[in-house]
C-alpha cells in the first residue's frame, strides 16, 4: 500500500480543501457549481464567476446576478426569460458531463455503487476511465476519505475526464492513469473494481491481484455473448457469488389527473455482472447457486444416458436410431 | 441547528470510534460483523465473540474458528460443512435484518439515495423508521460527517430499528425519534426527506419546513391512487423538477452455457415520486415538463370548446345532440 | 338476430367471394395485396394492377414485373435497386394502414383477439373505429364466418377505416356504423365487445345489453386514473373475472455474435382491461380475486377499528390523540 | 399437397359435425365443455354428462344442475357452495390441460399465432406436440378451415396431447404424427412452422422443405445461447426479416381505490424469435436490418485496421504494442 494511500486512510488533510466537500451554504458563492434551469427544463451547468456571462436561446444571463443569492432563487436574462438557481445534484453532474464516449445511466451507476460497497474511505479500481462519468459517481461515493484508481488508454479521453472530474471538484479523490492495463493494476487490497472494457475476462486474474480477499467484482457489458464469456472466466478464477442483473427505469408523466408510463423508454443499458473475489484453492462449485448446480447434475446424468446409448448402439447395430422411425398419422 | 450536529460537521470526533468506520483490516476481529456463507447459499450474520457457537441445520459453527483469520477463510461445523467467512455488504446488512415491516429493496434503495443526493455528511430526515432497512442504507451513504434524523410513531418497530441499527455499526451517524410526525419535524435546513408513511401528501408543508431551499424530497408509494394525491399536493406545495419512476430488476441465472432470464421476478416494489422544495412565491408552472404543460393547454382548449358549444345550443335549440344521430349502417 | 347475420352462421354464401379468403397461391396475381420490401427493410403495401407503377425514392417498380411471379421473386426499379414480393401478414396490413388517430399495436391487438375469445364465426362489438387498425385484426380473427359490428361518431375517421379495410379485403366480414354509442348498440347476444372511448364506464349498461351471458369485455386505456373509473363502474355493472394487464415487448437486435436487447423501446402502449359478462343478480363479491377480498376484509376492520377508537375518544377525553406526543429523541 | 387436405380448403365438410365448431347457444347442452368457477377463483374444466358428478373440496357438484340452464347460471354443491357455469374461454383450455411438459403462455400464444400470420384456413406445421397446449391455440386459430400437422417424438406425450385436443374438441382440425423429425417433415407449400425444440437451427432446412416461399417461421428459446445459434442458422439458410423479441406480462390487482401491480411475476417465458423463409439464391445480406448491416461494415473496418497494424508491426518491430507503456499517474 503506497504511503499517499495510507494518509488518506488516517486522516482527511489532503482532501478537506476540495470545494466539493464543505457545509452546504443557503447562498451562493463565487466558484460554486451552480444548474441554471430555465423554464421548459432546459438547463446548463456553470461555475459562478465575476463578470461573465452565460449565452442561451433564451438570451444572456449575468454571472453577477446569481453570486451571493440564496440558492432556488429565480434570475433574468436579458430576453427577460426567467431561471431557477439550483445546487446541481449528482445526477444532474453525470448528464451535463461532456461527452466522448458512450453513457452510464444514473440508475445503473447509483446500483454499481451499492452493489460495490462503497462508501466514505473506500477505494476502488476502474478501468476504463472514458469521459470520467461513472468515475464522479464512485468518487462522490468514497470522498473525502477514499480514492478512485482510474486507467484509460487513450490520451484524449483521458483529458476530458481530467478537465470533467476537475470542474465538478471531485478530482483530489481520484487517481488517473493514462495507458493499457494489459500489464496489470498497481493497486492492492482495494476494496473494489469495476472493468468497463470489452473483454473483460482477459483481466480478470489482474483484477485478482488488486482485489482484497472477499472484494467486491463488477462490470458492465451491452452483449449477452459477452456476459457468457464473463461468466466462463469468473468460474475458473475463483470469484463467487455471482449474478447478472439488468435494472430497467420507467418513468411516468407527472400529470395527476392523467397519470401514465413515459412511451419512450431506454429498453437497454447494459448487463450487470457481480461477483467477490475468493481465496484461491477453494472448491468454488460448493458455493455456487442452486440452478448451476442443479444445471451440472442434469448435464453429467445426460452424459452418461448419452454414452449409454452409444455402447448400446455398439452392440446392438440395427437400432441404431435414437428415436423411432416415422410411423403414418 | 443543534450543538451536536455542528460538531459533526466540522469534525470526526464523535463518530470515528464507530465500528463501523474502521480501516479494512486482513484479518477478522472479535465484535466484527461477519456473513458466514454456507454451500448452497444459505448464509448468516453474526457478530464474532470469543467462545460462542452459531447453530444451524448444518452442525454447529465455533466463533473462534473465525476469529483472527484472514477474509474469505473456509471453516467447518461439527458436522464438517464448510462455510465461508466474509465481510458483509450493506446489501448483506439491509437484508439480513430482523423485520416487523415491509421491505425496502436494495435497487429502490440505492437509487434513493443517488436521487437524493445524499453524500458523506449529508443531513437527511426519514419518516417512518420501519425496521431500519433503509435507515441502514441512508446512514451508510451520509456517514461519517453527516446524520440521518428518523421518525417512528411505533414503539416496538423503532425499538427493533434501534436494535438493528446498533448491531449493524451505524446507530452513531442515527438520530431516532419515536412519536408522531403530526406537528413536525424538529430539523431546519436539512439537504434530503424522504417519506415512507401511508399519506406523504398530509406532510408536505411539514416537509418544506424541514428542508433547505432547493433540497431533495423523495417518497416511495405502493399504489397509483397515491401517486394521484401526492402529485396534487406537490403542485400546491411549490416542489418542482417531479419525477414519478420505477425500477425493475430482472436477474439472470448466471450459468455461462444457459444464460437466461430468471422465472422469479418481482414485478412491484414500489412507485418512486422525486422532487426539489422551491422557495415560495414562484410561479412554478413554468418549470413544470413539456407534457404537463401540453396538457393544461389542452385542458383550457376543450373547456372553451365546450362553453363554445354550450352556447350554441343554447341558441339553437334543436341541434341539441353533440353528434349526428345513430344512422343505418 | 338479423337475417344476414344467421346467413353468415349457417353457411360461408356471402363472404365466399371475398379476395382475402382464398386458398393462398404460389404465384402473385392481379389484385393480389403485396408486400413490396426494398433492401434496409423499407416497405410499400400495393394492390397489383396491370400498368401501373410505384414510384419510391430508390427508383420506379412496375406492378407487371410482379403479376404472375413466385412470391419471394426479387424484381428491379428503374435505378436498378432490388426489393422482393412478399405476401402481407396481418402485421403489415396494420402497420401500412392509412392512420388519423393513434395506433393499436400488433402484440396488443394479438392479446385483445385472444383475451376476447374470437375464432372464425365470433361475433364481436368494437367502438370506436379509428382508422380500423384495430378493426382489420378483429375481422381477420372472426373471417370467415363471424362479424365485427364496429362504430365510429367522426365522418372522417368512419370513411378512412372503411377504404382500410375494402382495400385489405376485410371489409365483407365488417358492419361499420357512424354515429354515436350514447344511445347503445343494436346487436344483441354478442360474443365479444370492446371499448376503445375516452370513457367505457359511461357505455358498460349498453355493453351488457349487447353481450350474451359470459361474454367478454375488454378495453384499452392510456392512464391509471381512467383504469380506476372503469375498475368501479365493471364493479358496479355486475361483471366478474376482472383483469388488468399490460404487455411490454423487448425486441433484440438480431447479430448472432452481438445479441442484445434494442435500445429503443415503446414504454408504454395502454393499459388492457379484460371482464365477463355475468348475469345480473349474482352477489359479486364472491367471485372477486383473493387480493380484493383480503382488501375488503382489511378495509372493513379498519372501519371498526376507527369507529372504536371514536367510541373510545368520546369516553375518556384525555386520551384525545391517537399517537403518544413526540419525546425527545 | 395430399387429397384430405385439399378437401379441406375446398369445403368444410370434414370438420363441420366438431362440437367445437357450432353457433353458440344460450344454454348448455349434454356434451358441452364448462369450465366451472366456485368462489375464490378456483375453476373446473369438465365436460357435461347426465347422471356425473364433480367432487371438490367445496363439496359435490351434479352435473345434472348445469345441462339445459343458461350460461352464466349459478349452481350450488351439496355443502351449498356456488359456483358459476361458464363457457370456458381459449385460455381457459390452455391453462386446464393436463401437462407433462413445460408450458406455453397465453400472451406468447396468442403472439405467436398473429407474427405466424394464422387465420381460419392456414396450414401449419409444429414440432414438438409437447402436451398439446400451443397445438390447441393454433388449431383454434386455423380452424374450421386449416390445419395443424403436429410432431412429436415421445409416446406418452403424444397420447396426452391427443386426448386434451379431443377433449377441448379440436381434434379435427390436428393432424398428429409420432415419431422424430430427423428425416423432415411430410407436408410441402405450408404457410407457417414453429419449431419448439432445444435445437431448431439442426432442422431448418427441413423447414425450408416444408414452407411455402415467404412462410412464417417461428421458435421459443429459453437460453441466449440457443438464440444466438438459431440466428447463425437462419442466416445460412436463407430465412430474412428476421426478429427477436420478448413479451413481458405485467398483471395490476384490480381494485379501484388501490390500484398497484402484482409482485407475482413471470420474469421470463421465452425468446421469441420469427423469420420468413425466402427463396434460395437471392444475396439476403441486403434485407438485413440497419444494425446489422452497421455491425458488419464496423466489423470489416475492425480487421482492415487490425491487419494494418500487423503489417506495420512486421516493418517495425520496436512499436510491436497496440498501446503506450503504462506511464506513471
Amino acid at each position: 500500500m503506497d504511503e499517499s494511500l495510507q494518509e488518506n486512510r488516517t486522516g482527511m488533510n489532503s482532501t478537506a480543501i476540495s470545494p466539493w466537500f464543505r457545509p452546504t451554504t443557503t447562498h451562493t458563492q463565487e466558484r460554486d457549481l451552480v444548474l441554471l434551469m430555465a423554464a421548459g427544463q432546459k438547463s446548463y451547468l456553470i461555475t459562478l464567476r465575476r463578470g461573465q456571462q452565460l449565452h442561451t436561446h433564451l438570451g444572456i444571463f449575468a454571472h453577477d446576478d446569481m453570486i451571493g443569492q440564496p440558492w432556488g432563487t429565480v434570475v433574468l436574462s436579458t430576453l427577460e426569460q426567467p431561471a431557477l438557481v439550483l445546487e446541481p445534484s449528482l445526477s444532474d453532474l453525470m448528464t451535463h458531463v461532456k461527452r466522448g464516449t458512450q453513457i452510464i445511466y444514473p440508475k445503473d451507476a447509483a446500483y454499481l455503487v451499492h452493489r460495490l460497497n462503497l462508501r466514505a474511505g473506500s477505494r476502488v479500481v476502474e478501468a476504463g476511465t472514458g469521459s470520467g462519468v461513472l468515475t464522479t459517481a464512485l468518487a462522490w461515493a468514497v470522498a473525502p476519505l477514499g480514492k478512485v484508481y482510474t486507467y484509460e488508454v487513450r490520451p484524449d479521453t483521458h483529458q476530458l475526464a481530467r478537465r470533467n472530474l476537475e470542474r465538478v471538484g471531485l478530482l483530489p479523490y481520484v487517481e488517473m492513469s493514462l495507458g493499457s492495463i494489459d500489464g496489470g493494476f498497481r493497486q492492492e487490497g482495494v476494496d473494489a473494481l469495476f472493468l468497463d472494457v470489452r473483454t473483460p475476462w482477459e483481466f480478470l486474474g489482474a483484477a485478482r491481484a488488486a482485489l482484497k480477499p472477499g472484494g467486491f467484482f463488477a462490470s458492465l457489458l451491452p452483449t449477452t455473448n459477452q456476459v457468457t464469456d464473463l461468466l466462463s472466466g469468473l468460474d475458473q478464477h475463483g470469484f463467487a457469488d455471482v449474478a447478472v442483473e439488468e435494472l430497467l427505469l420507467r418513468a411516468y408523466k407527472p400529470i395527476p389527473e392523467r397519470l401514465r408510463p413515459d412511451e419512450n423508454m431506454n429498453g437497454h443499458t447494459g448487463f450487470l455482472v457481480f461477483a467477490r473475489c475468493m481465496p484461491l484453492g477453494i472448491e468454488m462449485e460448493r458455493w455456487q447457486g442452486r440452478d448451476r448446480q442443479r444445471y451440472r447434475a442434469r448435464k453429467r446424468m445426460e452424459e452418461e444416458i448419452a454414452e449409454e446409448a452409444a455402447r448400446r448402439a455398439a452392440d446392438e447395430p440395427d437400432e441404431s436410431r435414437k428415436y423411432p422411425r416415422l410411423p403414418l398419422p
